[in-house]
């Protein structure tokens, strides 16, 4: 796809100028960002008006997953607008309905409801209120280093940064510690001991805080913004067995990583577990309209036959969201994504970044799977001390933003999170793009390499 | 506009076993429903698979402000489909920086900037936040009989019994009674003295509670679920008064009433009174792409110039949603729907709902403004007995059923809560339309007198 953007001046200005008087933007200072305009965007490129275009390696906020202006998207926007925009969530509806089986068909036997939302907070915010009610118990566990959205009970349970401005908010979540070899906080030597050592800590974090007291424990199946975690074999299916154990509901956050990321529809499936709620939002229609949801298995969807479920939303199981779902599943069947996702994770990019990690001495660890993976940079190979310290903002960061700067100069918009870039494209991205993309990413780690020490 | 619906049973027997089997339905005992499938829309207008058709005097979840299948927003939708579906919040777009302009201009002067979310709940959680970080103080004043979203903290500012299976949930609220002069939690007499008493009561709230701990109070500026109360003269003056006393955010929940739904951009505009924050939804673009947000007043948007603001979803500012909500303001400017709304409540709706009142020993009160009423239900005008329990449901609901059964019967789709029906119709209804759905709930009426004492 080769784009040429236009030049306008004119018109750029005038973006700037709205978006800057205007425009109230998500987790910032607001006098201290310049927020680029942005004129378009068709597949794995976007372009500004200045005349330079971007391969997107973020997939925006990793929601992108076909890519922009996707015809077939585009066309399953158009077609809905002009039948029916919406409808309220208390009537029955075609595309609705037709999306919640389509979802469930690819969900584990025994998910056969689902409950849509508009995006992923408020997906997390009703899987817990589901477990909750469902186990009779409020508390729940989740992870150091993960986010699970911006509402009261979605930052509680999000395990970075952004939740500490927040607090004190949902007093029921407590934190526990996944695994993470590279960093082990179990002093692991192993994936294997690992995973059984993450497991045991989380057996105790659950003894300690009451397993009578716990009503659900969350998990991004692969860490997204906080890393690209995948989980070592089994971990999964070992929170799966301390869950049935304890009776408490396993909350599988999929809304990063579901929907073709890693290569499967849900990131999850890759161990062999099932949990008992999956939210999901971003690529279950690439964000072309606002769309989250919960996937519940039966087990607690039979306990609301009966008992009213206290939680809904005006634009719940929105008709032209669905729509682009109904179309989203099409193009990835018929265009085989899940295999695609899978052969060029497998056949370029990992490949291609083992050599990185080889070449560069910023290159600290290199990990991933499908089209989700993450380059963590050090300042040093045998120390593993960060390239930038944690949650690093300012001077401190410098060295992340000139490796920024180098690859968007090059063309590709990088995904950058304290000493991480992921690489997360479109999976739509074409083999000589995403191939020109890692190159630059190559190219751009010689910046972060001078700052090694 | 007049509508001939195909009748198709195979379209809906599919409909109705995706839905039965796949949807979760808000707030539902899900196996105790039977949502009735939709096919198609059009103005005031809906239909089914039967042939039935249905004028909408609820405009859906009273967010469908200008009607069904509007030419001017569906053709928004297909061109901005078209341009750029979705970029993510930390660049800047054309109509997302176009309608903050927009929403800026009909705002109070000093309301500079808008943060935009996907819905009311997220608008009013992110509200909160703002006002919590701006004052330092964490508790938030709400009243009973309210409604302000599902997620954790929007539940709690809920005063309504949608909130009982959720507690505890944001232990940082506390409740208030509002202004409801047909029973009076104040033994007023008179709206002016029922405006000075729940101004009194309301400062011996914060008083109580502690002004130096309260950081906002969130009140709907026409109280809409749970009753159309609009609120006395200088009532929301006084509000505005007390929280300058006391150094406490006013945010207007204008979610269900702005955007013209009782005859102005924002319904505390009626009052003359000016609160902190303004959050919206619905209207904004009647729900055709879901939509949100916050309209900031500068004291609190300059606060995080420098300081981060710590929240954030997916899909704000989305380019799909915001060219609706541009389209919008086309609409409402060249039609002058705020003038045609001002117009039909009062020369049409005001005099005859009056003259229902009279006629009908079922009626105890008609109140609202613009196209925005409640007919209030009662066993007995003199005792004011409501029809129905507070919060009935099963047996208890049947007076309240068989009204909203006879309006059905006649054509008209019902907005029912407890024991009042609300006269919600889209602000594009025709004269022929409204006067015939007049004429259908005045007949239906004589159901619910049936069950007077
Ligand atoms: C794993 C995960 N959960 C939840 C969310 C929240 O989704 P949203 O921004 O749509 O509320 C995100 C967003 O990045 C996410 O990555
Ligand atoms: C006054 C008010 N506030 C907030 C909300 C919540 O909006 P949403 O359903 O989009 O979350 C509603 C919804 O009916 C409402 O009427």
């Amino acid at each position: 796809m080769s784009v040429i953007p236009a030049v306008d001046q004119a018109a750029e200005a005038q973006v700037r100028a709205d978006d800057r008087t205007h425009v109230f933007h998500s987790w910032s200072a607001q006098a201290l960002i310049d927020p680029p305009p942005v004129a378009g965007g068709s597949g794995a490129t976007f372009w500004d008006y200045q005349g330079n275009s971007y391969l997107d390696f973020s997939s925006q906020l990793v929601n992108l997953n076909l890519g922009h202006q996707h015809p077939d998207l585009v066309a399953a926007i158009v077609k809905q607008a002009e039948r029916l925009a919406t409808i309220q969530p208390s009537m029955a509806n075609d595309v609705r309905g037709e999306l919640a089986r389509l979802i469930s068909e690819v969900s584990p036997e025994g998910f056969t409801k689902v409950f849509f939302t508009n995006g992923g907070a408020d997906a997390n915010e009703n899987a817990v209120r589901m477990a909750r009610l469902v186990t009779g118990k409020r508390k729940v566990l989740s992870m150091y280093r993960s986010y699970h959205g911006n509402t009261t009970t979605a930052i509680s349970l999000t395990g970075d940064p952004r939740r500490w401005a927040n607090e004190p908010a949902d007093g029921s979540v407590a934190k526990f510690f996944g695994p993470y070899a590279y960093r082990s906080a179990f002093h692991a030597e192993s994936e294997e001991q690992e995973s059984e050592r993450a497991l045991a800590h989380l057996e105790q974090t659950i003894i300690l805080e009451g397993a009578s007291t716990i009503g659900a424990i969350i998990i991004e199946s692969v860490v997204g913004s906080n890393g690209v975690l995948v989980p070592p074999p089994g971990y999964l299916r070992g929170v799966r067995a301390l869950c049935d154990k304890y009776n408490i509901m396993w909350i599988a956050d999929e809304v990063m990583v579901g929907f073709g990321r890693t290569g499967q529809w849900w990131s999850f499936q890759a161990d062999g577990a099932t949990p008992d709620l999956i939210t999901f939002a971003k690529g279950v229609n690439s964000g072309y309209v606002p769309l989250g949801g919960v996937v519940i298995s039966d087990r607690i969807a039979s306990h609301f036959d009966t008992v009213v479920f206290p939680g809904g939303l005006t634009y719940s199981g929105h008709p032209l969201a669905c729509a682009v779902g109904v179309a989203t599943f099409e193009v990835f069947r018929r265009d085989g994504i899940l295999e695609r996702v899978n052969d060029l994770g497998e056949r370029i990019v990992a490949p291609r970044l083992a050599q990185m990690a080889e070449r560069h001495p910023s290159v600290g660890e290199v990990r991933g799977r499908g089209l989700f993976w993450a380059i963590e940079l050090v300042k040093n190979k045998d120390t593993r001390e960060p390239l930038v310290p944690f949650n690093a903002s300012g001077a401190d960061a410098a060295p992340m933003n000139a490796f920024a700067a180098a690859a968007k100069k090059a063309g590709v918009w990088p995904f950058i999170h304290f000493n991480r870039t992921h690489i997360a494209p479109p999976l739509i991205i074409s083999e000589d793009d995403l191939i020109r993309g890692l190159d630059v990413i190559d190219e751009a780690l010689n910046v972060a390499d001078g700052y090694t020490e």
